[in-house]
């Protein structure tokens, strides 16, 4: 089973923008941490990072093709992006909606997500561990 | 360590309401799942279910003194009680909000959530998974 | 045919309260009458008030099991009560909703039901024939 | 004692239109029903039907003269006119408000209605008995 | 005279919930300088407290028959029960509504109060300083 | 000069229609006042009512061709038809706007108008002599 | 084939107004073109317009027995008209919306259209040509 | 008979201000025409303007005191001031609402009067003869 | 003890101005019956009225440096005045928000205050009492 | 006359993404029958796709230079890019909006068209045939 | 070149109001150095500060006549004034609004400003800088 | 000292895109003239332009690393970019928010900023000018 992670704008500054907010993990050892998890528990995991809306619409279209599942951060898209979110209706494949912090905690306009309804699940609020359990979840949900 | 499954108003009805909705598992089916997934990890599930907000708050402010973390899933109340995210608030302990479906994409009064700001995170739409994964986190947290 | 006339809040009050507004009948001599009426008709008719929403939704529940139609007048709680609302839903028999005075021309917050759009219809401003008008209704749709 | 039973626009294609929503019965159908119940009551039906706004003002304020009691489904102007609203305010006769289906479980434009308020009463939801239950009220109130 | 001093949901936690916000004084504390401040301006004082909005609607009921005054901080239900607000307009007594803090200046759903309207008048912000100006005015009006 | 003054919807009711509200005067009468006035002055007043909202539009069409000026009291349409609205925009000649009550004051549908910013200009509140104003004008205007 | 082009208020007075808006051709004229193309194309196209709203109601339920299709500039009365929607809803022939000018580009009140969701489709801003572009819609449609 | 007729802010500046919306006439040679008009039917025209909201307020108090009607244009506090609505209850004579221009036509904000509906009546639209309408007024109300 | 009693506008008409409604108390006798409790409670109550904001600014400014506490009924300008709003933010005393009637229960526009979240505490709707209780709190808190 | 059809982020998934409800025809397919009909007609056509908002403002932006006319379907942009709306506004060509479905039959959030209103003109809801009304307006434009 | 540098209510606090938020200068200080940098430049700076919404409409009329432009900080009455509005609309010179910090990072109703869309421009944030920008723009643009 | 002049959609057509809206200025020759008046006060200044929102955070994320200032026009993303302020929020060095027009003098959509509240300033209004203003608050505030 391959699984694709796919980061939205500005994740890639994760450990350094505003770490009281996000943690001090950085991007790349939480991709790191999902790779090696997703080893454990028999899964490929692929990583993706964009700061652009488009890229990430075709990276949802690819993941249609070449994945079984995703796992998505959209980040601000979350909130403005009709775009990402007709291709995660697309894209034939579930996908987690994931979050480091509660969105609903935070400044209005990020109370409003265009993905949730659209997406298998939400998991948010855990910090790094969010990621986790969304791939804890394909791995439950493939056993039966 | 103690984690208490608070369930709210009908959720006694699981497995009868609408099945082709919320899953044909009854609540105490998944209450029993719980309560042996906390065994095998080490942790002690007690579960609790009431129709009444009122108790609710009754359940939530016990649950600060004798248990380390709480898995609430409010139900209707959700969406209308500041009662209950008044307890949330003082209870003291960790609460994660879980939800069988995604509230997002039903009617649009369930899209508001009294609880989710006070709340550590949020699971929503994946079934009686969203419990296990609730309970996932409290031992991965415990772990640290 | 067993049809059970459920009361919510504040309407045990009926005869004291606001005569002006919500007429001089206590709510035993309404209930007496729907009673007598009922067995004139062939039915066996059970009466319920309770001041409390966790109450009513365990009433509701009971009525699904019990009877084979429920004529209800949530009160105050039409204008707030989800957990009511999913009650209703969950319950599998016809629920028709009643009230005394017509909601719409009253304060704003009495405008919104959240049972109107899941019973089987809603009858309001007749004073206590709103109830006799519910029960000739299941009346008339047994005989076809 | 003479009921007029005013119908809006479209309603005269009942049985033809959407009959999933509106059933099967025709228009005509129903008046003859109707006409039949109120002569075994010792009442006399009146029928109209017009798709023009201001044909309806005229009828309601010839009602005000010519009948003691109006049931009025006024379709589509129910959600717009306020030309309606106002002849039912000057009518000086009883109107009832009647719906087929329950307008709370339609298009969000349809939950807003001018007439209710100033209607001695509203039914709605119970097809073509909703004008049975109507006329019926009119029987009971004017027994005492 | 006879004074009701009602407390809602969560209140039963004063002294430990947030103290930063409502103050070190434990309920009962507080409940124990009202009746001392009764009994020398020679007024009875009566202390409740309820989680329960349905056990609140009893209550309140009950004072309107056994008290001359009640003095309300219905805490979260304030914002959203229109089943207090009915029990207030029937109960027959003045009520005057308090709060510790003062909800304008908190989160937006508690800017609106269903009760304030209903109520003889509004105390907040003086913390456990609101319910003694509440009993002084009972005294004073009781005076003249 | 030759002025039309166009009564809408339910005003053909007036001395009939809530005289504590829009007075004792029946329509007949003021139509003849404003003759009179007309004559003196040296204008031609012509008067027409109707109930129909397409028949005003071709009042207001004809009144383009045939008169100077037109004195518009829209009743009920005054707030919900645009196409009156569009007839004022192309009719060619001006158009007062004038009510009998001030629409301010009164329910919250009856605060839109949208005719107002289409009018010369708006006269509300002084009963039938809102007409005579409204005449005047054309009368001062005329003279420079 | 035989289409109905159906035209609602004020309508009757392009050419004479506001031309530069809504330009300098007659409804008689376009009315010829619409015919002359209609037989080029084999198709008769009958023309109607009407300021009543009732009438159009009535219209178009004869369009439904007599058509295979209808084009309508509903003006004023797409914006308010829930009567027509339910006469579109119900007369069983696909019906295409039509306007002269981009009601978007307009006043707020234009923007909101009752009618295009239950059209087949939507053409606007094209002048004239929006009827032509609908009537080769019709004939494209015919040929597969 | 005594009337004031009071102008607000910047309404000092007429015949200098947007001259092609408000007219070129200056407030002192309008406020002339007023006297004299007033002298004509017998009437004592006092003048008063001022920019001060609070200034206004005093002049209405007391006009309650020293004439029997006022004629007020309160320019941009008719859209604001909650104290000169207050003043206007209070002083205990008529007050007619003028505007030199339509407010219904201009910005969003224009369209709110917080005056009208305490007011005996509006005129809106006539330029300065809004003023010479609501002088008439008083003239005629006084004949009977 | 110095205490400022600061009255907005109109506030000076009390007793003369909708008696059924603020009492009949006139002004300087409730500022009369301060100082009198006052002077027996050892404190020194300074009364100040104006209609006009900026006055009432300056006011506050001042009782910023002369008093060591205010009690402000600002009548209308509660409701609409930034301006006072920043005054009390500013002046380093403790200010009390009175009213004499309960604003809640009054027009929508009245339900805004600008002024609550920056005050120390509310108290409304008890008439002339609420000044007196406003009064007791400064001395009780002095107490400690 | 060379035309532009240039579509938005997803359509190039046309025929495998959700088909019943955008058909069963590849954008490949759809640009080759607008490539056909425009050489019948003597226009060359170009037809391009893109996920990215920027690449479709720069596409826009040269077809300003490079073509006399544009069809877009901006798909998911239509309701949320100002740019592309800036784009249309500068590009000094005109711009012809299309959609497969009526987005007033969708999702709230598809209501709202920012393009619209700086459009030629919409066409919205014929499947592929909008595009080819769409193109015969641009040849019959031509003709005069 | 003469300049009026206009200020709003509170702002003579500057200094002592909130100097975390406001910044530790004086106005007088601010006015210091803005009538230097002014002298520097070759323009006469004269400095006003009030707390009456009246006087500050006072003092923009008279910069209309006497200055070639102002540099206005309203205060707390940007987000409340129409009359400023209309007194900045009329003075006849370029204003430009300035604030030491950003309205749109505070409150909801500061993010309001009525002033904004008639000014020449606005400059917000910078603290008393914000006045130097705009007496710099004042010297550029009149070099050209 | 190196600044970063950042600007977004479509401003790459300047001078030739409504030069009555946005000036005849070409954004070569405003940078041009930005770089020299760097110069002469020491800065080096570079300039970027994008159509492309993803970029324009690449862009912004190096900014915050190689400069110690932004001047950003953000162009039509400024109302729509939730990805462009988290940018801002993260990127370490004070951002100047620009616009050549004032936002708040034109559509309604463009009177949101998702930017002002995470800027250091804003400078709209004054055309090219408002960069150099933005410039020379670098410049002052580096002096100190």
């Amino acid at each position: 089973m391959r699984i694709m992670v796919i980061n939205g704008p500005n994740l890639n500054l994760l450990g350094r923008r505003e770490p009281g907010l996000y943690g001090d993990k950085t991007l790349s050892w939480i991709e790191g941490e999902l790779r090696d998890l997703g080893s454990e528990l028999g899964m490929v995991v692929e990583c993706l990072q964009s700061n652009h809306e488009g890229e990430l619409v075709d990276i949802i279209q690819r993941a249609g093709r070449d994945s079984q599942g995703v796992i998505l951060n959209a980040g601000a898209y979350t909130h403005t992006s009709v775009a990402l979110r007709d291709a995660v209706l697309s894209c034939g494949v579930p996908v987690v909606e994931v979050h480091l912090t509660n969105p609903q905690a935070r400044e209005e306009f990020r109370r409003v997500s265009l993905l949730a309804d659209v997406c298998a699940g939400s998991i948010a609020g855990f910090g790094w561990h969010s990621y986790v359990l969304a791939l804890l979840w394909f791995h439950h949900r493939q056993r039966g």
